[in-house]
C-alpha cells in the first residue's frame, strides 16, 4: 500500500487528480483491512505510525512512533497519509486525535535528509508528500485534535495547525512556531495562510520573518495552541475535548469546517506543480544546500560537545554553549550570514 | 407597501434589481408617510416594529416587539426591512439603535415554521428575506447600534452582527452566537464572512464548527460584542455612544464604512439566486426536515415539562432536566445523531 | 536628484513603470555618492533628512527634521523617498530605523498646504508622492521599524505602519492612528489594507469610522504597536531590536516578508492612476476644500488663543478651551456638519 502511494507521487505527471487518486487506494486498503470496521477496539500498527481506534466513541488516535524525533521523512509522511486516509473512509471514525509517543517532541518537522543532498527528483517527490500530508489533513471530514506533547518546530507546528483544536503540553522547555527563516529556508504560501487563518496576519508576519519558536504560554496568548495542560494531561484532555466536538451533528459540521478552509485548500490544489517547482529550485540551490550541509553536520556531529569549534566551511571560530546561550555563531555556509547557535540549538534541542 | 414589498420578493424572477426597487419603494413609502420628516419627534408603529424618531437628534431607535421572542419570520423581515428602508430614505436620519421590547431576548433568530413543513416556494421567498435584511443592515448608510438587551443566537446574532457597534446586557444568563451547527443547519458563507470581519478567522471557525454560544463576558472576551453594561443601561448607553459616532461627518464615515464592507456585501449580491437554491435545497432535505420538526416539537409541546421523555421519532428515551443540565440527549431525526439535550434546552431557553 | 524625482512624478503619463525609474535614479544617486558606501559610518544630511549609516551594523537611522511636525509634504516626501531609495540600493545597509529630530511628534502627516488651494495636478503629484512613499517602505528589503517618538496621527501613523515593527513612546499625552474621518476627509483602500494587516478587520472599521487616534496603551493593546518604552529609551530599543532582526538571513526574511505583503502592493500597483484621479476628484471638491480651509486657519490662527470665537464660515459661536475639552464645535465649511472642537484641537496638538 505504501509503496502504491510513493509509486503514485512518482510517477502521475499531472496532480490534479492525485487526491481522488489517493482516496482510491485508501478505500481499497479499507477494504483489505476490515478488522478495522468489525472490531469494537482496534489497534493498526505500521512500524512508525500506531493506531487506535475505539469503535464505541468513533475516536482514532495516531501515535507517532518515529524515533528519535518524528521527522516528517517521504517514508513518514507516506506512513502517515496512508493511516489518515484508511480512517476517512471508514465512516464510523469520526474524530481523530494526533499525539507523539517520542519523549519531549510532537514532530521536529520536515527531514532534512529528504532536502540534503538529493536529486531534484527525490525532491519533488518529498515535496508532494509534504503536500499531501497537508491537504488530507486540513480537508478532513473528521474532527481532529492535536494533542501537542513536546515541541513542534517547523513542519511539526504546520500539521498541528491543520488540526480543529490543539492542546500543548504546559512546559517551557518545549515551543512550537514556523522557524523556517532561521534555517535560511522559507516557508511556502500554504503554511503562511494555515498560519494567517490561525493567529491572524500581523503575528503570523512578524513570527515568519523572525522565525520564532513561542514557549506554551506565548503560544497561548497568540492563539496559536487552544488550550495548555500538565504534561500528563494532555492526550486525556483532547479525548475529553474530542467528546464536545462530537455532540455536533457531523454533516453540518463538516459542511461548516469545508466552507472555512476551501478557500486555502484550493488555493494549493490549483498550484501544487509550480508550488513543487519553486520548492526544488529553491532547495536544490548551492547556497541552501550548504546551509543545510552545516545544519546537518551540527545535529550529527556536534550535539553533544560542547566548547570552541571551527566552522568547517568559512573558519570561523566559535562556541558551542547549550547552557548559557551565548551568542557565537555557526556559519550556514555564506560567509556574510551567521546564525546564533544559541537560535539554532534552540531550534534542535529535541534532538540533543 | 408590506405587501408590495412581499410581492417584489415573491415575483422577480432577476435578483440583482431587487435592492434598487426596494429603495424606490421604500421612497414612495417616505411620500406617503410625510408625517415621519415633519414632526420634531415622532413614533411609527407596525404591529411588531415600534421606530421613535428623534428629530433633534437625527436618531431613530427600532423596537422589536414580536412576541413572544422576536422571531425574524417572514413577516417580521418584511416588517424589519420596511421600517429601515423609511429611515434610510430620510436624510434627517443618521443614527438607528436596534432592540428588544420582548423579556430577556433580543432576537431568537430565524422563524423555524418559515422553513419546516413548507413549500420551496415559500422557504425560497422566506431566504430571499433573510438576504434583504442582512443586505440593508450591513450596507446601512446609518450609524447603527444594535442595543442587545437579551439572548441572541443564530439570525438575531446576525443582526446584531450587521451593526457598527454592539452593547449587550451584562446577564450571566444570556447568550450570542452562530449555534447552527447544533441544530444540525449550517450558516451560509455571509453569515461566516460576517462573522469573520468581526472576530477573526479562527475564532470564527471554532464558533461556528462548536454552534457557540457566548456568555456576554466571552463574547466581549473574543470582540463579537464592543460592550457590557448593566441590563438597565443598554439603551442609554447606545443612545450616549451614538453620540461620539454623530460627531464623524456623515459623508467620510460612509464612504469609510462603505470601503470596508463593500467587498463582502458584493460577494452575497453577485450569487444571491444560488445562495436562496442552496438553502431550499438543503432546507428541504427529509432529514433536515425531520431534525427541525423534533426542534420544533421540543419547543411547543416539552418546554415546561422537566422528566423522562421517550422521542417520538427513534423512541430513544432521555430526561429533561433544565436545573441540572444532563447530559441525555433528544433524537434530531436520524438516529445515530443525538443532541444533547442540555445544549437544546440552553439555545432556546429564552422561549422557556 | 529631488528636482529629477518630482519631473518623473510630474510627466510621465503612465505609472506602471514609475518604481523602476525611481529605481534606477536612486541608483544613479547611490554612485554619485559613493562616500555613503566607503566609509565606517556615514552621515548624509538633506535640509529635512538626516540619515546616520552604521557600516559595522548595516543598520542606518533615518532623522525626520522638516519642522514643525514633519508634516508630509510633496517637497519633503521626495527627501524621504530619495534617502530610502539610496539606502535600499546599498547592499550593505540592511536595516532602517525611522524617527523623528522634532519634539513631541513622529510626523502630523501629510500637509493639508499640498491639498488645499492647489491645482488638480498639483495634488495629482502629491498624490503619487503619498502612494510613492508607501509602496517603497512598504515592500522595503530592508528591516525598518518605526522608532515613534512622539505623536503620530493620519499619514505619520501610515509611515510606521509601513514598518516591521513599531516602539512607542509610553507617553499619554502623544496618540496615534488614522484619524481622517474626524477631518472630514477618507483613508484610501490601501491605508485602510495597511490597518488590516496590522490590527485586523474589526478593529479596522471601527478605527476608521471613527477616526480613533489611540494613546500608547490602547494602540498596545489593539496591536497598532508593538512595544512601548520610556521616551528616552525609544531609539535605543530600535537599535537593540534590530539585532534581533539582523539574526535572521536576508535572503529568507526577505522573501518571506515579500509572501505577507505582495498582494496589498499589487493592489495599489495596478490601481495606482485610478487611485489618483479619486483622490484628485474627492480633495478638490467644494465642500472638502471648505473643510481644509478651516482646519487650517485653526491651525494657524486660533491655536494658541482660548475663548470665545465665531466660525468665519457659518458663523456658529463656538468656544475653544484646550484644557477642559468642552464638547463646543467648529464649523466644517458644511453648515449641518459640526466637528466638535476638542477632537480638532486634539488631533492638531503636537503644533500647537
Amino acid at each position: 500500500m505504501k509503496m502504491a502511494l510513493r509509486a503514485c507521487l512518482r510517477t502521475k505527471p499531472g496532480l490534479t487528480g492525485l487526491l481522488s487518486q489517493l482516496s482510491c487506494s485508501g478505500h481499497a486498503a479499507a477494504r483489505r483491512a476490515p478488522a478495522l470496521v468489525a472490531q469494537r477496539s482496534s489497534s493498526s500498527t505500521s512500524q512508525k505510525i500506531k493506531v487506535d481506534f475505539d469503535q464505541s466513541t468513533g475516536v482514532a488516535v495516531m501515535h507517532m512512533q518515529s524515533p528519535p524525533v518524528n521527522s516528517l521523512s517521504l517514508e513518514f509522511l507516506t506512513d502517515v497519509c496512508i493511516a489518515l486516509e484508511k480512517l476517512e473512509m471508514d465512516k464510523s471514525c469520526r474524530g481523530l486525535v494526533v499525539t507523539s509517543s517520542q519523549p519531549k517532541v510532537f514532530s521536529a518537522g520536515l527531514d532534512i535528509l529528504d532536502m540534503y543532498g538529493k536529486s531534484p527528483e527525490h525532491c519533488a517527490e518529498f515535496w508532494k508528500a509534504v503536500q499531501e500530508m497537508w491537504l488530507k489533513f486540513y480537508g478532513s471530514n473528521m474532527i481532529t485534535i492535536a494533542a501537542v506533547n513536546g515541541s513542534s518546530p517547523a513542519g511539526g507546528c504546520l500539521l498541528s495547525m491543520t488540526c480543529d483544536y490543539r492542546i500543548m503540553a504546559d512546559n517551557p522547555r518545549y515551543s512550537i512556531g514556523l522557524n523556517e527563516t532561521k534555517l535560511g529556508i522559507v516557508a511556502p504560501f500554504w503554511f503562511k495562510d494555515t498560519m494567517v487563518n490561525t493567529v491572524g496576519h500581523r503575528a503570523t508576519e512578524m513570527a515568519l520573518q523572525l522565525g520564532l519558536l513561542y514557549s506554551p504560554a506565548e503560544a497561548l496568548k497568540i492563539g496559536l495552541v487552544d488550550q495548555l495542560v500538565h504534561e500528563d494531561q494532555v492526550l486525556t484532555t483532547a479525548t475529553e475535548t474530542m467528546t464536545k466536538w462530537l455532540a455536533i451533528p457531523d454533516h453540518a459540521r463538516q459542511l461548516t469546517k469545508s466552507m472555512m478552509r476551501k478557500p486555502t485548500i484550493d488555493k494549493l490544489a490549483a498550484n501544487r506543480e509550480a508550488d513543487v517547482n519553486n520548492f526544488v529550485k529553491f532547495i536544490t540551490k548551492d547556497s541552501i544546500q550548504k546551509s543545510l550541509g552545516c545544519i546537518w553536520r551540527c545535529l550529527r556531529e556536534e550535539r553533544l560537545r560542547e566548547g570552541k569549534h571551527v566552522c568547517t566551511l568559512c573558519s570561523t571560530s566559535y562556541r558551542c554553549d547549550l547552557t548559557s546561550g551565548s551568542e557565537q555563531s555557526t556559519c550556514l555556509g555564506d560567509k556574510t550570514q551567521h546564525l546564533p547557535l544559541k537560535v539554532l540549538i534552540k531550534t534542535l534541542e529535541v534532538r540533543v
